[in-house]
């Protein structure tokens, strides 16, 4: 992705790995300040992703995987297979929801565990984290590639949270489209949702979206059903944290209730995602597990202070409580498609059954 | 209203006059100080509607009602006509959407003028002010009666936005039927809209309620949709800063999303309002102008540092901008019912013309 340092424009991964080191952008100090976080063993790594200094879908699968190729280079030989099944449980207990994280560590201990010595477990860990890194990426180029032919020249888009380069390891998910159809030349205006509590939107999908030097505003939740109604938005494109067989989606909060509000007002709404978000474990919408965060981030709100720092400010009186479900479930019938790496389908069991054969 | 200070509970009302000083609960100071601000002429007080010091439809009316009653003891009397004028000119010039601050301003410039003599138009310019006040209250509490009804034991109820005594007099439009209902020994519990950009709800309404005792959660505006579709939420009411005569309705940003959300989960939906707040002139929502606010409330959000002043965060990059419309106007399709302080009504032309025979 590209990132403006200076005069300068720079290219960067979101997440990659030197030597026994992985490297992200640290995300929340986006957008005020760019800075590279280095994770020096998996227990680090866990830590980044459990804290949210790495967020997002793909990225949370990446780094969750080269936190296992760090756990071989870290195992002891005469204590391997143990270490390795213990820094598998601490990377797994980092969030609840993203079936990514659970695809890329399964994966990574099924290639470990195919290999007889030590040595060659440490070899085929450390290739096949990178192969998950190259896979996502190559993922969101596709999913840019097919999604970009969605938008006409002159649309208005809606998207929400975080789902750029800073949710994968390059591209993004309903960003990737965003950014192939504006640099293909067409005209378009991205309306993105602040996506609160945490402001992912606000925060650093515009600031991607700043990068890139695409047209934007960023809006608050509450205005994205008035622009729908008022002819301002032609398509909304936003990614998702799992999708389940049927075609329902967990995504962030607030993703459903602007998946009912395009059936609405008859605007197709896409959801944007790589097959490793796909939980083919998972029949419908009603077996996923909704996170639900510390009330604070609902109770407070983050980002710069004018002395330059960071900082919070209490919105709410003290003695208020806050819920604070991090994601929803928008059923498959208020979707109107998948732009998935192989094409863009319906969602339903046969169409989504079908992109694995 | 009550209001806890330190171990005691007061009676409040949210704006009133005393001589020629009209005193408001300072709402930008809401929730972590208490503070009562004076206003010492009409400037002053149409100074405070623009600035938002005082906010909430009814509110904004009652105030410059007394603004209205402040020119009239400020005029002098040989230039008392054009004084008067002036002052409602200023006071006009303030918002540009709520209706309740056309309908007190030509109020007051009616009763000003039927009156011959310089003394008695200043007589019956703070009668008349008074009398405003003392419907809205009035208007507030019936509508408590009526609405309370509509909430059953158990109910889990959504709202936006500021509609308690904060908005109004005392007592408040959407938060008067819940008042009622709690008060009357039901269980219930509010779903409390933060109100981005603003945060009204997170601000001011969780203040009124933590006051009132009534049990709640603030919520992101995001999450309202996945509560309707879990089953949590039983009927949202909200309020209304303006209603046109085929029952269409402007209320603060967000509205017209819970309602679509609302209709599509078959929750019931329903608008509270002061007869003030119809806009018998405007035939539908088509012909209501939605105020653009500045950037900055999208951008920043504001509230107490930890240092226990007020102060902001920018949460977008520098170099972002944002769209920031202050109202949208739900369709009386989506909405279940009108609470009026004369009952409750379907909000169509018929019904709502019967309430001023």
């Amino acid at each position: 992705m590209k990132v403006k340092i200076g005069d300068k424009v720079k290219e960067f991964k979101n997440v990659w790995m030197e030597g026994n080191i992985v490297k992200v952008i640290n995300h929340p100090k986006l957008p005020h300040f760019f800075e590279i976080t280095e994770l020096k063993n998996h227990k680090e790594a866990a830590n980044a992703i459990k804290t949210m200094i790495i967020h997002g879908a793909g990225a949370i699968g990446v780094t969750a995987g080269f936190g296992m190729a760090q756990a071989a280079l870290e195992a002891p030989d005469d204590n391997f297979d143990e270490y390795i099944l213990d820094a598998s449980k601490t990377l797994r207990n980092t969030r609840p929801t993203a079936q990514n994280l659970f695809y890329a560590i399964e994966r990574m201990l099924k290639s470990i565990r195919k290999e007889d010595s030590v040595e060659k477990k440490r070899e085929v860990a450390v290739r096949e984290a990178q192969k998950i890194s190259d896979e996502d990426e190559e993922a969101c180029r596709k999913i840019g590639e097919y999604g970009k032919k969605l938008i006409k020249d002159g649309y208005g888009i809606l998207t929400h949270c975080v789902t750029g380069a800073l949710a994968f390891v390059d591209y993004g998910s309903a960003l990737s489209p965003i950014k192939f159809a504006y640099n293909e030349g067409k005209k378009i205006f991205v309306f993105m949702d602040e996506t609160r509590p945490k402001c992912q939107g606000a925060r650093l999908s515009a600031w991607e979206l700043l990068q890139e030097d695409i047209p934007h505003a960023v809006i608050a939740d509450n205005a994205a059903g008035h622009y729908m109604k008022n002819g301002d938005i032609d398509i909304c494109i936003v990614g998702a944290d799992r999708v389940t067989v049927n075609g329902d989606v967990a995504n962030k909060i607030g993703t459903y209730e602007k998946a009912v509000l395009a059936k609405e007002n008859k605007i197709p709404f896409y959801i944007a995602l790589p097959l490793s978000t796909i939980d083919l474990k998972c029949e419908s919408g009603k077996d996923i597990l909704i996170e639900e965060r510390s009330q604070d981030e609902v109770l407070y709100n983050y980002g710069l202070l004018d002395n330059g720092k960071h900082g919070r400010i209490r919105i709410s009186p003290k003695g208020s409580q806050a819920k604070n479900p991090a994601f929803d479930v928008t059923p498959a019938k208020y979707i109107t498609g998948l732009i998935t790496p192989k094409g863009i389908i319906k969602p339903n069991k046969e169409n989504i059954l079908g992109l694995f054969k």
